[in-house]
């Protein structure tokens, strides 16, 4: 499970809004430890409060899943964390986390993000099949 | 937005449990006017409850994401519809969903699903960039 997570380019991160709605969105993200981190991409202004971190700071409850998908079925599988989110927006666990981003996407390294770390600590991994 | 979502291949649909936490899991899917189709793959089996049957039970707000990824980010796009579920257990609409879910997937039409079909009824599309 876990280096199937570490390898993924992509994976699929489920909050919960404050009046219990499901929110779903892509994201990128770098595995350390039993900690992921995802960097919220967008520029510093008031709206880069993404819908994602608004709804970590009223329910701290994530999940994210990670998935092989193609038209054979017998090859598909998934593998999901359940976690307690941390919003970072300062400190050297947020740098230790940029740097973990930047070695696994060069995207990072010229036009680092600018807004929060997301660092959710992992719970329960699951898979499937 | 619609033909992207139409033909993808593959969602994220994000359900809540009924003690507020998120819920991921990749999916197929058809979509038909205003409701997007999903079927439960399990064996009929208890345990073919699953948990995204049990969380719409319970809070039937959904919202699935369709995304394109690759490494050159400035080519990346979601499309994601919030909606409200509904369990279709037996009748003509769950029936039209299977063929419509084999019109697109020839998987299931040699194996048809044997669980519930989840309708989705669409309100709010959204789309990034």
């Amino acid at each position: 499970m876990r280096s199937r997570v570490s390898v993924a380019r992509v994976g699929h991160l489920a909050t919960t809004t404050a009046d219990g709605r499901p929110h779903v969105v892509p994201c990128c993200f770098a595995l350390s430890g039993t900690v992921l981190y995802t960097a919220v991409d967008a520029k510093p202004k008031s709206s880069s409060r993404l819908q994602r971190v608004r709804n970590l700071e009223a329910n701290p409850a994530a999940a994210l899943v990670v998935d092989h998908y193609e038209d054979d079925w017998d090859s598909l599988w998934w593998v999901r964390i359940d976690g307690t989110a941390r919003i970072l927006v300062s400190g050297s666990e947020r740098a230790a986390a940029f740097e973990l981003l930047a070695a696994k996407y060069p995207q990072y390294q010229h036009d680092p993000p600018p807004g929060p770390v997301i660092a959710i600590d992992i719970r329960i991994w699951r898979a499937w099949p």
